[in-house]
C-alpha cells in the first residue's frame, strides 16, 4: 500500500476536516455543532453530496445517521462500517468526532480508486450524536444503528433552551416511525478512528493506537458531614472537620491509584465545601470520584478498596460519609479478530502502533456489544480535547487514515471470516 | 458579694437580652442588626433611655457609640469602661455582642443599689459597629473610641445596596467632626465580657474565662495550577493535578497543627476547582490557610514551615504554587494587672475560670494598645456563633456577670493603681 495513489492523504485530511468544521464554526471558537441545529444539518446535508460525488450509495435513516457505501461486488449482504459522530461539544475542536468521518471517507475514497469495487460493501457513517451536548442523552447515533434507542427515552427531554427532542428532530427532517430492534443484518464489522483524548501516543511518540478494551467506569458522589465551627476558636482536637477528612481520603485514592498504575485511573474532579468560608472550618463537603479500569472485576476491587479506606478516615476524624454511588459501566472488550486485522496490516505496511486501551467512551462501545468492532487512535496534542486547542499533527493524521484504510482493505477486498 | 441583692441576675439577664434582641429580630431567625439601620437606631436609642432610667449619665459620640456613666465621688478623671459592640452578623444570634453591653449595664446597676456610688467613674458602652456585616470595613465603634479610625478609610466604601456608609451614617444621626486623635484621657481599664464563640469552656465545664490574651492571625490564599486533562484518558502518573496536590498540603498542614496543639490553629475553610467537573481532572485549586498562635515568634514558625511543605509537594507533583498572605494580624496580649484583678475577685467569690485565649477577634483588642484591658467569655453551646442558634445557658451568663461585677468592683470602689 504505502503512499503511491496520486492524491496527497494528508493534504486531503487536513482540507477536508477543515472543511467539516466550517459548519458549526464558533465565534468563540472551535466548532459548536450541537445534534439536529442547522449547522448540523447543513453538514450532514454537505456531507451527502460528497459522498454522492465520490460515487458512494447514499441513504439516511430514520433518526438522521448518515451512510455513504461502496457497494461490495461478491458479497452484498455483508457490510464493513467505519466513521465516527458528526455532532461535537459545544466549543469543540476540529478532530474529535469528524476525524473519524473524514478518514472514513478518505479511506474508501482511495481505495477505490487505488482497488475499485470491493467484495464485501465497506460503508461510513456520519452518526447523528454522541457527545449529549445539547440534549441530557448521549450515543443517539449509535444507540439508533445497534437497535438499542428507545423514543419513550428522549420524548420528554428538552434542550437548555426549553426545546423539546422530539420538535427539533422533527424541524431537522427526522422522526422515528418505531424503535429499532436490533442491528442491520449486513453489519460484519465496525472500525472507528478517533482522536485519543489523551497524552499517551504523543509522550510515547508513536502515531497510532489500537484499542483493545474500552474501560468501564463508576461514579461517585461522596458527602462528608462533619461540625462547622469557628476558625479561630475551636481548637485543632475539638473538631470535626469535613474538609481535612475529605483531603485525607482524596490523598489516599491518589496514593492507591498512583501504586496500581495503568489501566487504572481515578479522579476526584468535582469539590463543594460548606460554608465555604476562610473563617469556618468546614462542616459539609461533597466531592465526586471517577474510577476506570478495563477489567471489570479490577474495577470494582479497587472501588471497594477506596470506599473501605474512605469510611475508615471518616471513622477515624469522627465525621458521617455517604458513598452513593451514580454510574457504573461495564469494561467493553474490542474484537480480538479486528484488532488483530488492523494490527497485523500495520506491521505489513511498517506503521508504528500501540495496543492501548480507551478510557474515555465511544460509538464503539455500543457496536461492540452486537458486531466485531476496534478502534484506531492517533495522538492529540497535550491530551487537550472538547476544545478549540484540540489538535493533532498533519502527518499522525495521515497515519490514522492510513492503517484504516490497511484495515479496511483487509476486511472489504478478501472475504476471510471476521 | 455573691447573690445578695433583691435582684435575680439570671433573670434580668435572659429578660434584657430577649429585650434588646428584638431590635432587629430577623424574620429568617436570630437578629439582624446593622450598622446605621433602622433597627440599629432603636436599639441605641431604647438603651440609652434604659440607662438614663437607672440613674447613669448617658452620651453618645459622633459616631454613635453610646455610654452610660455611674459617676464616681472621688477620682472622676478616671473612668472604668466595659461594653461590647450593638451591631449583629445578618442572621445573628443573641449573645454576640449584646451581651456584654447587657452584662454591663446590670453589673453597674447591680453595683450602684448595692454599694451605692463608686469612687471612680464605671461606665458601660454600646458600640456603634465590630462585625464588618454592613460595610467592608470593621471595628468603627472601638476604633473611634482608642483613636484609630480615619474617616478616609470609610468615606468611599458602600454597602451591599450601594449605599455609601456616609450617606447612612449621615440618616442615623451621627457625622464625624474631625478623626479621633487618641483614646479619651480619663480611661483607666477596659472590660468586654462576651461568649467564647468557641466550645472550650462547654467541653471542659468551666463557666468563665479570663482571657490573658487574643490570637495573632495570618491569612493566605494559595493558588496551585497545574494541567486540567480528560479523567479517563490521562494515566495516573501523566497527570499534573492540582486537587491531589491541594489534597496532599492540606492533609500534611492538618497534621502539623494537630501535632503542634493549642493554642494553634490552622484551618482551610475554602476552596475552589477548575473546572470543577466529576471527569476532568483539575487544572486549579484555590484554597485559604488561616493560621492563629497567641505568641508572634511561633505563628511565623508555623506558618513558614507550612509554606515550605506546601512548596515542597507542589515541586513533587510538578505544579505551580502561589502563596498570598493578605492577612497579617500581630497577637494582642490583655494586661496582667487587669487579668490578675477579675482572677483575684474570682477566687475570692469562689467562681470557678479557667485562663485562657480569645481564637477570635474582638473591641479588645482595639482597647489593649492604649489602655490596660482584659476580657471575660463565657461558654458557647456548641461553639455555636454568629447563628441564631447561638446559645449560653442562663446561669453560665449570670457567672459571667458576676465575675464582671466583682472585677468593677474592685477597679471602681477602690482606688489601687491599675
Amino acid at each position: 500500500m504505502g503512499n503511491k495513489s496520486d492524491f496527497n492523504i494528508e493534504e486531503e485530511v487536513v482540507e477536508k476536516l477543515k472543511w467539516l468544521g466550517s459548519f458549526g464554526k464558533d465565534p468563540k471558537g472551535g466548532v459548536s455543532r450541537l445534534l439536529y441545529t442547522d449547522e448540523w444539518t447543513q453538514a450532514q446535508e454537505s456531507l451527502a453530496q460528497l459522498f454522492k460525488d465520490a460515487g458512494l450509495t447514499v441513504r439516511t435513516d430514520e433518526v438522521g445517521n448518515l451512510f455513504g457505501r461502496l457497494e461490495g461486488t461478491k458479497v452484498k449482504d455483508e457490510t464493513i462500517l467505519t466513521g465516527s459522530h458528526v455532532d461535537t461539544v459545544k466549543n469543540g475542536g476540529l478532530y474529535d468526532g469528524q476525524y473519524g468521518i473524514i478518514a472514513g471517507f478518505i479511506a474508501i475514497k482511495y481505495l477505490k480508486e487505488k482497488y475499485g469495487e470491493p467484495l464485501r460493501n465497506i460503508e461510513v457513517v456520519s452518526m447523528a450524536e454522541e457527545e449529549g451536548s445539547r440534549f441530557p442523552y448521549s450515543f443517539w447515533g449509535s444507540n439508533n444503528i445497534v437497535g438499542k434507542a428507545k423514543s419513550k427515552d428522549v420524548s420528554g427531554i428538552k434542550d437548555f433552551e426549553g426545546v423539546p427532542f422530539e420538535e427539533a428532530m422533527h424541524k431537522a427532517g427526522f422522526d422515528y416511525k418505531k424503535d429499532p430492534e436490533k442491528v442491520a443484518d449486513d453489519l460484519k464489522a465496525f472500525i472507528e478512528l478517533h482522536v485519543e483524548q489523551g497524552n499517551v501516543l504523543e509522550k510515547e511518540q508513536i502515531p497510532i493506537g489500537i484499542v483493545q478494551s474500552i474501560v468501564g467506569q463508576k461514579r461517585f458522589t461522596i458527602e462528608i458531614n462533619g461540625q462547622a465551627n469557628h476558625a479561630g476558636t475551636t481548637p485543632m482536637g475539638y473538631r470535626k472537620d469535613a474538609m481535612n477528612a475529605a483531603c485525607r481520603m482524596i490523598h489516599e485514592i491518589n496514593d492507591m491509584a498512583l501504586a496500581y498504575g495503568d489501566p487504572l485511573v481515578a479522579t476526584v474532579g468535582k469539590m463543594i465545601l460548606e460554608p465555604n468560608t476562610v473563617n469556618v472550618v468546614p462542616g459539609k463537603a461533597i466531592f465526586t470520584l471517577d474510577i476506570r479500569h478495563t477489567e471489570k472485576a479490577a474495577l470494582e476491587k479497587f472501588a471497594d478498596d477506596a470506599s473501605e479506606k474512605m469510611r475508615k478516615i471518616a471513622e477515624k476524624i469522627d465525621v458521617d460519609i455517604d458513598i452513593d454511588m451514580w454510574m457504573d459501566a461495564d469494561p467493553v472488550p474490542m474484537s480480538e479478530k479486528v484488532v488483530e486485522v488492523i494490527q497485523k496490516q500495520c506491521d505489513e505496511n511498517k506503521l508504528n502502533y500501540k495496543l492501548m486501551h480507551s478510557g474515555a467512551g465511544h460509538d464503539s462501545q455500543n457496536f461492540a456489544q452486537v458486531v466485531p468492532t476496534a478502534m484506531i487512535f492517533v495522538p492529540s496534542h497535550d491530551g487537550i480535547s472538547h476544545n478549540p486547542a484540540e489538535y493533532t499533527e498533519p502527518e499522525d493524521l495521515a497515519e490514522g487514515v492510513k492503517a484504516l484504510i490497511g484495515a479496511l482493505y483487509k476486511l472489504g477486498y478478501s472475504v476471510e471470516e471476521i
